[in-house]
């Protein structure tokens, strides 16, 4: 095809015109920027490969053209693969987690509803906040970070607080907490209660199976497992769940979220047409596109398998050079983010900007209940991986060398 | 700097690993996809130019990292200059234009409050959608497709509803009327009102002076003038408008738009650290940063005056070719979209479709109230120029020559 023309400027027409009548706010926009190589090792983003980043910048469409279409319907069908689910119901949110999070309990929760919140890290503490502002009585269950919830625990609360729908985190990336799911839907759909999963930090990364496990609702972000720039969120929703929140009785509180119009707009309703909703991110969806592919060509099983054995890999390492990972319960170690206690003595702000400024490479501290309490390394998609935990801790081990450390 | 290396994949260990207990569903994820080049003529997602591509193409950063602070800085001094405002509270909503709306509204608006909305296209009736969801009692003042209001009728509804804030559409692109700003912001104030202006669809290509003509709060798309990818909504919030949002009863109904945690995410307030709120879409603000400094270097008077004198000549094309714009008063046409009487006896979509077939570009039908009456034909940043203008009448002549018409 013919290239695109380049923009004609007739400046000398512009001369004639009449000036603004006010003056102009200056600038300090500078000309350009460059942006650094680094190791993004943290709880997320994770590192964008390139082929990834090329499927990002390809030229922009309509966000209803046909190709987008066809791009929407793969990215659908990648979710429902990632996802494990044959939901009709599943589509990409256009924003971030956060975005997820709240698409999810506007849609299925109604002022005065009650909701039933396991908090065991900074996930469940930010799904109580939203439930709250829109007017649902929260009842929480809480317990310590690093730990997590049994089936009889939540059994109890299901029965004293009737809730409609119950918030578990899969991943808890403050926490490094992978938190079991078997029973869990079985149990909430016996006390007629929706389950709610996030798995924006574990999705990819660890098994899970919305259908077989009788999830109802479940995220994720873009920007861990799948190596995607963040700014999109798969979003899957069961029939059951589509029932409660097509019939609820007022409108979600967002428009742009309401999930009877983001369902046409991806085309999971019965109608033959798409009505303009909002514009959709197009270019991101490219991205997110392909980062589903890449995971359906690795295999769910191979990804979860690697991020299983990495994990382990990197925290026998870590026992080896005296440091302890955060979590007890090896089996509840999240395989995408390892949380570590922080070394006694030591400033853990002082270790993370020592092997930033030293390595070229992020780790974390806490978030949230294990602020001050740990140090967190996210190996996530093409980052997990046995060089890079190699180098992880040759960075830890020179940092805990030429740290300051106290006496104490 | 080294290059990331890849990641191994260590397949023999994972043999002796279980296999999954339960079966994976398949997936039709097709393993590459190919985006064609268009001409993109509609109301928006305008083109977007090389620069702005390879800039969102760079490499992934932490989205609280030091560079990407330093580009949200930029593009707080972009918007700044875009919007012609030295607002501190200037910032970027991590969504589509319809996000910064809700941003706007969930901030400024509590339960009970009366609004005033504006309605003379489809953007004052979804503003009006969006605050009856959060309970506002809406009032609108309702003016028929390609009219306006006169600052009299405004006058004499903000002394009849006593609202908290009126809603006015700067550029309609459902019915192709830039709305006249002067002197609404200054009446707004006179009843203790504030002044919220939706510039999605004419920032940068018709003049607007947020600090000068009393706006307070007022947001942007980042896809028609700045030619950048959807997925970032510029915003930017007076101090009166803060006064009031940071004295609210009620917290706003949204977390993720909760202006007083984006303050602090995007440095606006006066704290010295920023906490974590929510991932924002990195790679997206390279873009835009890109995309808003293109509009410095090209100056806001200069692309004021080229939208301006390109429309003025499409407009003057139409009347050649036999087509009449559909806003008759001059002085009220929007330059960056065009609203185009449908041609009598003529299908739209059979217009529309043709010239997507035959000429790879697309214009869009109506939209809104104007569904049916109007072509609309966007030419926005670096497609406001005259060889597209060319491009457009000669694909708008090929399809009046070969569509069907009616005997009517």
């Amino acid at each position: 095809m013919e290239r695109l023309r380049v923009p004609l400027l007739e400046e000398s027409l512009y001369i004639s015109m009449a000036p603004s009548a006010l003056p102009l706010c200056e600038h300090t926009l500078k000309s350009s920027f460059t942006v650094p190589r680094r190791y993004l090792f943290g709880p997320g983003p994770s590192n964008v490969p390139p082929r990834i980043l090329t499927a990002g910048s390809q030229p922009m469409l309509g966000h209803l053209h046909a190709e987008t279409i066809e791009i929407m319907d793969h990215i659908k069908s990648g979710i429902q693969y990632a996802f494990q689910t044959q939901n009709r119901m599943t589509l990409a949110v256009s924003g971030p987690g956060h975005a997820a999070m709240e698409c999810a309990i506007f849609n299925s929760v109604e002022c005065g509803d009650s909701v039933l919140i396991a908090v065991n890290g900074i996930w469940g503490e930010r799904a109580a906040e939203i439930a709250e502002r829109i007017g649902a009585k929260v009842n929480k269950i809480v317990t310590s970070a690093g730990s997590y919830f049994q089936n009889d625990e939540i059994e109890q609360a299901l029965s004293k607080y009737k809730p409609v729908l119950f918030f578990l985190t899969h991943g808890e990336s403050s926490t490094g907490v992978v938190h079991p799911i078997d029973g869990i839907g079985e149990l909430c759909h016996r006390y007629n209660c929706l389950f709610l999963v996030d798995s924006v930090a574990a999705l990819g990364g660890s098994p899970i199976y919305m259908d077989k496990q009788d999830i109802d609702i479940m995220y994720t972000g873009s920007q861990k497992v799948l190596n995607v720039p963040p700014g999109t969120a798969p979003i899957s929703f069961s029939e059951r769940a589509c029932c409660r929140i097509f019939s609820r009785k007022t409108k979600p509180v967002s428009y742009f979220l309401d999930l009877s119009w983001l369902a046409n707009y991806w085309g999971c309703d019965r109608k033959s047409a798409r009505a303009y909703h909002h514009t959709g991110p197009v270019t991101a969806l490219y991205s997110l596109r392909e980062g589903l592919a890449i995971l359906a060509e690795t295999g769910l099983e191979n990804s979860w398998k690697r991020h299983k054995y990495v994990a382990a890999y990197f925290h026998e390492g870590l026992e080896r050079i005296g440091l302890k990972p955060f979590v007890e319960d090896k089996k509840a170690r999240l395989p995408t983010v390892t949380t570590i206690v922080a070394p006694p003595g030591y400033d853990w702000r002082e270790i993370t900007g020592y092997i930033m400024k030293n390595h070229n490479i992020e780790i974390s501290g806490g978030l949230g209940p294990s602020v001050g309490m740990v140090l967190r390394v996210g190996l996530m998609g093409c980052n997990s991986n046995k060089p890079y935990v190699d180098m992880i801790l040759e960075a830890l081990t020179d940092a805990l060398k030429h740290c300051h450390k106290s006496k104490v």
